[in-house]
């Protein structure tokens, strides 16, 4: 199965995922029925950022970041690069360098579950990364992988094309053929979200807002 | 034991919080006795807030937040919401919606062990959270807990009306009938500190100020 | 073994030192063959700060900061404490006074495999610490340890006079014998990569700045 | 509040206490109503054993056992050690020699959220324990701590007296007052699992038994 | 997504999963060109037991065990249930009562990326589990998920009607189309090893039997 | 620094190494002032080995065992491998095969800070292996470590020809030229410790055995 390079992956629509990016993880994620998000101990290497872009997906092994070249070679305008080791790893696979090419080529960040370096260098590139660990340990370029490939990511399913969302509240990933209906689902979402914001803030009670004094009372709840 | 509201709980002294507040954790732990911290992978989900408040608790299933609903309305001003879910749990029991209506109603601040979401939303709101993950993973609303009754959080015993501080150092509780003579050893301990603070910013060694030296030598410390 | 202070300590040259500041944790460790990180779970309490520096060495009892006394007196101009407990701790062994006295005796920093406190007030004093947790739980003054004896600290052995740089990356030691080489080998290695951050910016691929299609190629790499 | 040692504690019936442990940890939780476990990080060192006793419980610094010798004087026939520590640690405060004095009066076993060692002398002499940790770290005499205060251990609260249930499914805590009540509950409990596991092991579903059909078919769900 | 129960699943070859037991989870891997293995914190519950057959797989909500009953009316003689949870959960969804009702169902066992209790009975029962945790904590039956649906569990993708191995090493999972041929070459290799054992149980060093020594002198190994 | 293979490291007295493993491991960490322990998260394939024997150390990438077919040309009568990885891996770089051969060479067992697999085979040959993960993750052979130099495995640091006690209690290194002196207090040790086991077992207290009562006093332990 390793060894290989997808060269050509379908997208989903551009004004799609940037409206997945605007939306945000935990919208997303309850828009698409409360999936997709990968483990919590994935998390940013600085606060603030909030990106989606198609997922161009690596398999690689443990300490080996070879293919992240090969990657890069495959990214398009508004991808994100995904990496998964076959094993579990918290090497550094990726640092200032291959950002400056990824970015180069149009790259909007990396998801990887593994380890990542020169993190002060990629705040000041404004190139996000959500990883599992920060750690500087290099890594070697003598074992292949593959390229857009389907890969098991933190526990989550990722195929090449994916439209990946990430922000301070994590990574979600959305099948690519979803993308637009997810998308309009969260748009619904939010739009509902803000008139409930605007009581919640006048102080009215969600027991009040979503009726739930009713059902609370025939379960039993006591108040003493 | 769930199923319970206790709406009558007894608070502490407004100003023996907001001067609780000021000494901050670390002091307060120090000044009753080094007692009363939560576990430290409770983290806060931006850097610089520092609060005090009356803890109103949520006993809570796992991936349910019913009962923050509930607890919400039994906020007064100058509170903290306490959750402790039943078993171990990361996911996130809260948003900036469920923020937007504690606000409302005078809440400084979350503590959970649990997970936590919307935490770019919170950090805008000036909302605080210490949590155990930060996780958008959604919950459901299926199952009763109970608000202001003892719980176990973090490995703290915290009982409603309890005085909690948190800032970056992390979380404390101090019990609320100790407040008050809890404070006043804080800042005695403070005044303490200040001129000590100046002497050691001097150069002088705490070797000397604390008379160290003979008690070292006694017990055989060697220089060589 | 415990209860030993050394006092007179060999440092590296305050210029090399220096240099490898400059160069950081990523550059340093592959400078010098990839070796030498501590564990990824050692953490800035706050991002940005970068510093080198000739190592102080204390191995604690778990709970117990009496040594940091006693190191604190060894320490000169340009100096960093490195603490390693003989036993797991989290507890907080360090707070602002402790930072007071070491910066007033030239303390560029902390490297602790345990916890920290007062977090806030180190930051605003710019006196940057890489722990393991952060964590108010005090410390006692009750059992002896030693100070500039070498210690395994976060899975890595320190000697006394060794170099430890630390930035956002991470922590990286460097034997004080080898210090100069090794900056050497960074600078080159700094040089060198500047060349290809540009030509990566200008959008070449590293496939081909650094020839690897063919050995990709022979080891059976497949685009398809 | 630490140095002190509450001599006279009440305990639950024996017939009750040995009662709670033929029914054991799962049924007990259940039976009073799905709490009182502590964390699951709590194992025994050897598979098999199955005890309850009444709780004497230890607050212990860090690293420091000398409790240990004053609660064994405390120690009644069929009583349980319990030791918190007062922050994390993972020391062996516990080996074959306290083992063989607390097993002279009359104890059970141990549960210590901390390290244990000599395991294979504890299994060879029949002396069970729950341990976050086997660690033969050696620990001190140096501080007080108390006993037969409540402790939260592995996040759950314990009172002096209140009963310990442990086996292979971890361990659960029954407050001394409720021990009979929740005996009842368990035989109840397990009389009508009994009937059950019979027609399940002849085939019959819990769909049926349990008469779930009409509810997940409200519910929604579809079979395909 | 959830809501579904999918009844027709195909399932490989009985001879080919028995033979698939018989080589074991680390040969298999292997044979599969070292894929499919679960994350390693999946562990036995007892040591000794070897398994293999076809997954019924379960999407379970956190700490709700409803699906398992339905999923129990799937199996067919030769199965292994697995399950997954929709987010990271230790709660005991699976004990003697289940057990007794999948085994009379011709069930094997049992992969559970969540907890697993009344392990003493299950032990007794020969029924082996592989589990993330050993918690008592009980679940509910309040909300769907699914059955036979493609799952992640424990960062690895499972099909239903895919071969699971289990053993002393972990779990592996073998896509059903795969099965025969991976069995083919899994026969081979132990017979490769076969040969191979007996050298080395003889002296014979691998650097002889595999050639190695020319490959390390020309990557420079140095003997001193 | 990798790429080196040390030929000849000297080695303790066979008597002294075999009486160090009858002390075991508790014992010898005590008699060498309490260091020398590995982390506890090393843990036995399966319980009840107790060995000893003269370190040849091994340093590896992550995921490559190629150094351990290297090294175990190098074993001796009497040896014992300890393997410590560049970078943390769970890896399973060990099985039966490569057992098979060190056990061919007089190897008494495997300490490695990594994963091993096969372990149902190792019980069966009696190959005893302390290690941090059970893993069945294949491995490759494409990069040099080095084989008896000083490594730093699990937090402790190792020379080649140190003595490793191992058992049920975790493992122990005792420095070579140490070794004769640590089993003297060690055995000084086992003798006082059976006197007072026996007035233990007999009911006496620690409490007067070790005359702790007047020092409790004095500290202020208050009985109530």
């Amino acid at each position: 199965m390793s060894g290989i390079v997808v060269q050509n992956i379908e997208r989903a629509d551009p004004a799609v995922i940037d409206g997945l990016a605007k939306a945000g993880v935990a919208t997303v994620h309850e828009a698409q029925g409360r999936k997709g998000l990968l483990a919590p101990y994935m998390r940013p290497i600085y606060p603030g950022a909030r990106i989606a872009g198609s997922a161009v997906t690596i398999s690689a092994p443990p300490g080996d970041n070879w293919m992240v070249h090969v990657a890069i070679e495959q990214l398009k305008e508004g991808d994100i690069l995904l990496l998964a080791p076959t094993s579990p790893c918290t090497d550094g696979y990726f640092g200032d360098l291959l950002a400056t090419s990824a970015q180069a080529r149009g790259c909007r960040g990396l998801i990887i579950d593994a380890g990542v370096r020169d993190v002060r260098d990629l705040k000041q590139m404004n190139f996000p990364v959500w990883s599992k660990a920060v750690h500087a340990q290099g890594t070697i370029k003598g074992t292949l992988g593959s390229v857009n490939i389907p890969v098991v990511c933190a526990n989550a399913l990722v195929n090449p094309g994916d439209v990946i969302i990430a922000d301070d509240d994590g990574v979600c990933i959305v099948p690519r053929a979803d993308a637009a209906a997810v998308l309009e689902k969260a748009q619904a979402r939010e739009a509902a979200e803000e008139a409930k914001r605007i009581r919640l803030a006048a102080g009215e009670l969600g027991l009040d807002i979503y009726n739930m004094r009713p059902r609370l009372q025939e379960m039993g709840l006591k108040y003493v």
